[in-house]
């Protein structure tokens, strides 16, 4: 382990988004904008606050508009929208997104899936998008979905990962994020892809997107990190599960990983007293436990008194 | 990443004894015995399979003597009993267990509230048992507890752990476990002390006992392999809780770190399938869920029929 634990982590917190799209609750527009200007009050530089998709595939995000033109701007925070196509991107933009969010799947048949188009439609359907953000301020961003693995095919080839990059890039995409989207990832893996995309993209430009559906989320973390990489996606309390897996969990859980970081002296920017204050909310706004397991245990300095006998 | 993933790692089963050991429910010495000769057949080569502790102490784990003397022993399978003291190590051997397992705590706070007595009272006790294990084939083992930090005084000094370590081997130990009783390490911190360790200690004689409390047991397993580290506690489904976090995993789950290295093409020996079915026997075996994530997620190569739309 020769890492430089002195190089920053990069949080993106996606519960607002990934975390909330498949609670079968509604949560309010105003809780929802509630929560994200409490992150931003947290220390994010970087928030993925809804997605422009259609109501009707995830009602659950339906107030997308409503959403960003409500949060309080921070100084500073990049507030990032998902979009599956052209009536995403324009709506997002309206919306006044910072950065817009495309997803393909590295497997064909989560690709068809999930958007209910093969890869070459999403591509084709994204070159519109890029026309359409070239004449605004708006950055984009590409993700591959089922980079690690696929729910539907198994295995995925490094090679057809790397291609989608390169289509991204053409495209004109800014980042790129490398989606583990359910978890089959593990760190051995993690870490000779992240290598072979440094060799490609500069490390500000790579965002990976873990999910601990298996156990393994923030060990793929360290290993990236040991790569090289140095953006990652995590969410509030773990929010986000798995479809294929139900009591699995989801998405990694942000205060798990600024706790992680905080105790290996990785350096967050994230202030994680405040960020479990936060996350004690969410069992109460959405109605059940959350997989988190900082909230539960407190930080290694909530010393417990000693037993009287 | 320059491991030799080629090092077998070898896993010691301890669900029956750290895993039951503070269930609420009383599980029948049938069961127990039927859960470690189910466990035998799954390729452990170590299984801590009781303890032999005050009944008041531990009540789940008072039929040490009938456990033991009821399971059926498969060839090249070591079973182990944790002892507290003399008493217990003379229980332990009339049960013909094939290795005892002390226990004491790097925190003089911690020995005193588990142990009731201090370090030093701890080891001049293990002065007898080690006279009385000279007398049969039994092997030994000495566990530092709160290595990696402690509930109630927090940081522990490295320093200290090495000079219970020194006091162990003097005594006359076979193998050291170094525990992280309370999910407080960090692979940083792991990575540096098995350095530390290994520079006195051949791998055979080092086992790590992680908790995930926290949400980085698999990840401090990583860092203590490719420290060079190869022996490791875990629990089937995770079993084992927390005494100071309810509702945070205690040990880590076996069939997880399995599934782990099977993924990263690390050898245990060890049957998944058969430990997963295992598993799912454990819920309605004690009455409650499990913290094991690969149960309910299925192994990487457990693929999903494509939805219909």
């Amino acid at each position: 382990m020769i890492t430089d634990y002195s190089q920053r982590l990069i949080i993106q917190e996606v519960s607002p988004r990934d975390g909330l799209q498949i609670e079968p609750v509604w949560v309010e527009t105003a809780d929802k904008i509630n929560l994200i200007n409490e992150l931003s009050s947290c220390g994010f530089s970087r928030i993925e606050a809804g997605s422009f998709v259609s109501p009707k595939a995830i009602p659950a995000l339906r107030d997308g508009e409503q959403v960003f033109q409500g949060i309080k701007r921070h100084a500073g925070v990049i507030y990032v929208a998902l979009i599956p196509n052209l009536k995403g991107a324009q709506r997002a933009i309206q919306a006044n997104a910072d950065e817009l969010n495309l997803v393909l799947s590295a497997s064909q048949s989560h690709n068809q899936a999930n958007m209910r188009m093969t890869r070459e439609q999403s591509l084709a359907a994204f070159d519109e998008v890029v026309s359409l953000a070239r004449d605004s301020t708006v950055r984009l961003n590409g993700t591959v979905a089922t980079t690690f693995g696929c729910p539907f095919e198994g295995h995925i080839d490094e090679d057809v990962v790397m291609r989608l990059v390169e289509a991204y890039l053409e495209l004109g995409v800014q980042g790129i994020t490398l989606a583990d989207t359910t978890g089959m990832a593990n760190p051995r893996q993690v870490y000779r892809l992240v290598q072979r995309l440094l060799g490609r993209l500069p490390a500000s430009a790579i965002t990976l997107h873990f999910h601990n559906t298996r156990g393994l989320g923030l060990s793929n973390v360290l290993a990236a990190y040991e790569a090289g990489a140095r953006r990652f996606d995590a969410s509030l309390g773990g929010l986000g599960g798995c479809p294929f897996a139900p009591g699995a969990s989801g998405n990694i859980c942000t205060e798990d990983l600024v706790n992680l970081c905080d105790e290996m002296g990785i350096t967050t920017g994230i202030d994680l007293q405040k960020l479990l204050t936060l996350s004690r909310t969410l069992p109460s706004l959405l109605g059940h436990d959350l997989p988190g397991q900082v909230v539960k245990a407190g930080r290694n300095c909530d010393l417990h008194p000693l037993p009287r006998h």
